[in-house]
């Protein structure tokens, strides 16, 4: 049995209600999902609308890399910290998606004496709610086929179907398929394909939305199609909306966890981090801060891309004011960023680690860029040494001016974060915070991208296919220019290239498809190749996952 | 508002504890989801083995008509008319699949004051449990392309891949389909399709387990494809039966409601009733026989095809006996069976009532055939005449030897079921019972079919098709000879045409193709046209469906 299972089997869980307890919330406001998962009922949420907000704490990493940095595990380990020294604090994150859960190895919470519980239930169905996103976006296909079957009397052009239909499940043979074949009956065949749920709109729009009425409000105004004269069709013109809310109506409300040491956590949503913004929902951190003193959520992949989306996206629409930033960092990545390869990762090498260390150093002068103080967080690996964390520390103090934390949550749960709660409680107490996006909403949709790439990529200039420039004039003139950006690009790189680790300088971005994501309300612009269905590898993880005798599923970590 | 939807909201539902409590079931063996709905704990069902089984009911119908016949309805009506007169009652349903929600305007709980609640949640995602079939069927669908992909080493036939994938939805487009397309990073293009998932083999698995590790087995046993000399390969030879079990893990508990009345029903698993057997799981029947007195519990369509499964496959396989069974009709329906026009229903016709009995009294001589006693509940209609349910009263006691006793629970609930419910413990405590199959396991497959084409469907033959004919001999060879088939057959007529109403004789039941349902355990013969994947109509119901304001699901009657 893996370490983190152990972990997670020898802990004892509390009843929901007394996690909800303790975090101020009555049991009356409690919907069990079985005995350690709960949401909080509609009307509850409602009436926490006047209370004031607590402090808001993103934590962000370096590029990812194979070696790991612990991101999800840090916010944990921070949660529990900062409430082991006095600090009520709810934690928010992401629902981990089922498909990967059988490709590679490995669930999506957390890790060592900082995971979110019943990591079985979380990582598998949980409450249901990506399957009802599943459903309700699968609706919405049906509907736009089942209209052109019927009739067409909007006039789709069935070779300009935009919306796609989604799984949750790793199945790359479902990327490009023709659908509408075997005769008559089963309407007009045509291409068509599968995208990951978390790829979505749907999921995109319930993680932005407000509440149910502006869910449906944005899930009206997804555009599905185009007529031969390139008008948009949207699925409030197919009297889709109603439907898929309703679909929705239970998922909206947000799921209570507990981690291991007992402090609540909300995991609710997971849109992807490429082609969309990667963070929990808005409901759900809305939620935490009107419950907590500190909330602290995650962004998916690095800070190039999670953080920019969580602020110029989420924060900016939502109107969220973070006080304070967690960069969390490896030392084992570091090294990779210097060109260490995985397998050598074990051993000292301040060198790699001098040569690396650039790559947090500058999504420490990009968080900064949008008023965000940052402490920066060196997750501690068994084969660290003492003079590679020395080394980081300096380094981080002499040449970006930021504190670096080692922090043992992993091994020692909320006292191994205790150092970085107090630096967090420091950084938000001191407020420095001065909240803004890096770009302006007048600004055009070519000049947003320009400024995410040079600003935050630090490239050169951008490379925008003529095709997707001529999509940007029409989405302005469609009246979406007012819209900001999400980049889908490679996680690896500050660069559209993976293999360029550190800081790379002196690229183009290259532009070449852009994507109106009309009710989640962004536009996609997609550089390089985007996977927005993934498949499984030689040798699945769904081998080896079984139920034990005893009851319990085994194989998932 | 629709009458059906005003009672439900009228409805005050107590606590699901408290419905447990009643029915004897501890607090502590619910597993909530919400306030008003539980799954039983896996603990809790093991314990319950060595209690004696109540009374097993069930209810049928002759063919159905657009007409209505209300067998959920009586179902419902007759549980709660059982434990109006003092006995203990629990009663066993079929969830309803998603997809037709969104279709046909109509939910699958019952109507009047006989409905099980919340209807909304029952109607839409409930517990899940078909999410959780949808995931581990398309989880196989997955593993199969994978291992082609990986190099293929169990030598797959992609032509001959007969594992298709499934989804909840009603979605014609998908019902044929060529995956893999978009070059070799994909995989190999090959036809393909989906069907709903209630036609999904890991359907039929789920209801026809045991336990879980029954479940397990016989998903391991699931053939998915043919090699090039025509082996079979199956799920456990790809190693998947453990992680879809994973996923089942839960949905595979019962799950726990109440009637308007507050009778405990649980509603668990629903298979199609053409290709699959159509009831709800073994697992539910069971609890239910070792938690009442008295059992009622539904198959799908009329009798021919719902009652014959249920009892040749169903009770067969799990070792049921029943003690009695209930045959739905309506004035209205046997009218139509007669040849009365759906707009011509409302007019008194005891001619054409007359003509369309045969229907009725046909049903009535089937079940006996299986050594179970009969009784016929009229589903009363506002606008039945006094003379018409005196017709059919006469007829049935002077004709086939049968009482008819009308019903009112659409109306008036309990009190309107009560002459019924007596009538049943008569029937019951009259021992009259002595089931058998129709069909004896050593029968030849094409021997099975013919039994129950001429004994059943009263054809004077079948007309078995020469590559169907082969592979029956091929499955017998296999060492398959000793399932049960299941016939798959339009549910409007005795024949396989569904234009003949009535009591049709003279005819020849086509067998068009035949499937081998390695896991579920049956053969499946296919007797003309069966939709695997229905479709939505023009005016979906989805359109009218939506939040409202206060939060309350609109449109779903």
């Amino acid at each position: 049995m893996s370490h983190d299972l152990a972990v997670a089997r020898a802990a004892t869980l509390r009843p929901i209600a007394a996690v909800a307890e303790a975090a101020g919330i009555p049991v009356e406001a409690l919907e069990p999902y079985g005995k350690h998962i709960a949401k909080l009922d509609a009307g509850y949420l409602a009436g926490l609308k006047d209370r004031p907000d607590g402090k808001l704490v993103l934590v962000t990493a370096i590029n990812p890399t194979p070696a790991g940095e612990g991101k999800t595990t840090t916010t944990v380990g921070l949660g529990d910290g900062l409430n082991r020294i006095g600090k009520r604090t709810v934690i928010a994150l992401r629902e981990p998606s089922l498909g990967p859960v059988f490709g590679t190895k490995g669930g999506a919470t957390g890790g060592g004496r900082a995971q979110v519980l019943p990591m079985e239930a979380i990582n598998l169905h949980f409450t249901g709610d990506f399957h009802a996103i599943t459903s309700a976006h699968n609706l919405l296909a049906a509907l736009v086929d089942n209209h052109v079957y019927w009739g067409n009397a909007l006039g789709i052009d069935t070779r300009r179907i935009v919306w796609r239909r989604v799984l949750d499940m790793n199945d790359r043979a479902l990327r490009a398929i023709v659908n509408g074949l075997g005769g008559g009956g089963n309407g007009f065949a045509r291409e068509d394909g599968f995208d990951i749920t978390v790829a979505s709109e749907v999921m995109a729009c319930f993680c932005l939305a407000d509440d149910l009425a502006d869910l449906e409000a944005r899930l009206a105004r997804i555009v599905v199609a185009y007529t031969r004269e390139k008008k948009p069709v949207t699925a409030g013109q197919l009297n889709a909306a109603g439907a898929m809310t309703a679909l929705l109506k239970d998922a909206i409300k947000p799921n209570l966890v507990q981690t291991i040491e007992g402090s609540p956590a909300l995991i609710h949503g997971g849109p992807f981090a490429n082609i969309a913004h990667g963070c929990n929902s808005v409901i759900a951190t809305r939620t935490a801060l009107k419950l907590g003193d500190y909330v602290v959520t995650e962004a998916g992949f690095g800070a190039d891309l999670g953080a920019e989306k969580f602020f110029d996206i989420k924060c900016r629409k939502a109107g969220l004011k973070p006080d304070a930033a967690v960069i969390v960092a490896t030392v084992r990545a570091l090294k990779m960023n210097g060109g260490v390869a995985k397998a050598d990762l074990a051993r000292e090498n301040l060198e790699a680690l001098r040569a690396g260390i650039v790559n947090l150093g500058r999504h420490v002068e990009n968080v900064r860029a949008f008023g965000v103080p940052v402490v920066v967080a060196i997750n501690h690996f068994t084969t660290d040494t003492e003079a590679e964390h020395r080394l980081i520390a300096d380094i981080c103090r002499d040449e970006f001016g930021v504190e670096a934390v080692q922090c043992r949550h992993w091994a020692e749960g909320a006292a191994g974060a205790e150092e970085l709660a107090r630096k967090v409680v420091a950084l938000c107490e001191g407020g420095t915070a001065h909240f803004q996006p890096i770009y302006a909403d007048g600004l055009s949709l070519q000049g947003k991208i320009l400024s995410i790439a040079t600003r935050i990529y630090r490239a050169d200039d951008i490379a925008v296919a003529p095709k997707a420039a001529a999509d940007l004039k029409a989405f302005e003139a469609a009246g979406y220019g007012h819209l900001p950006v999400c980049m889908a690009k490679t996680q690896y790189s500050f660069s559209a290239d993976p293999a360029l680790l550190g800081a790379p300088t002196g690229h183009t971005v290259p532009v070449r498809e852009v994507r109106l994501a009309a009710g989640a309300g962004f536009v996609v612009a997609i550089c390089g190749e985007i996977m927005t269905m993934p498949g499984l590898p030689k040798l699945p993880a769904a081998e080896a996952i079984h139920v034990s005798e005893e009851g319990l599923i085994e194989g998932l970590f």
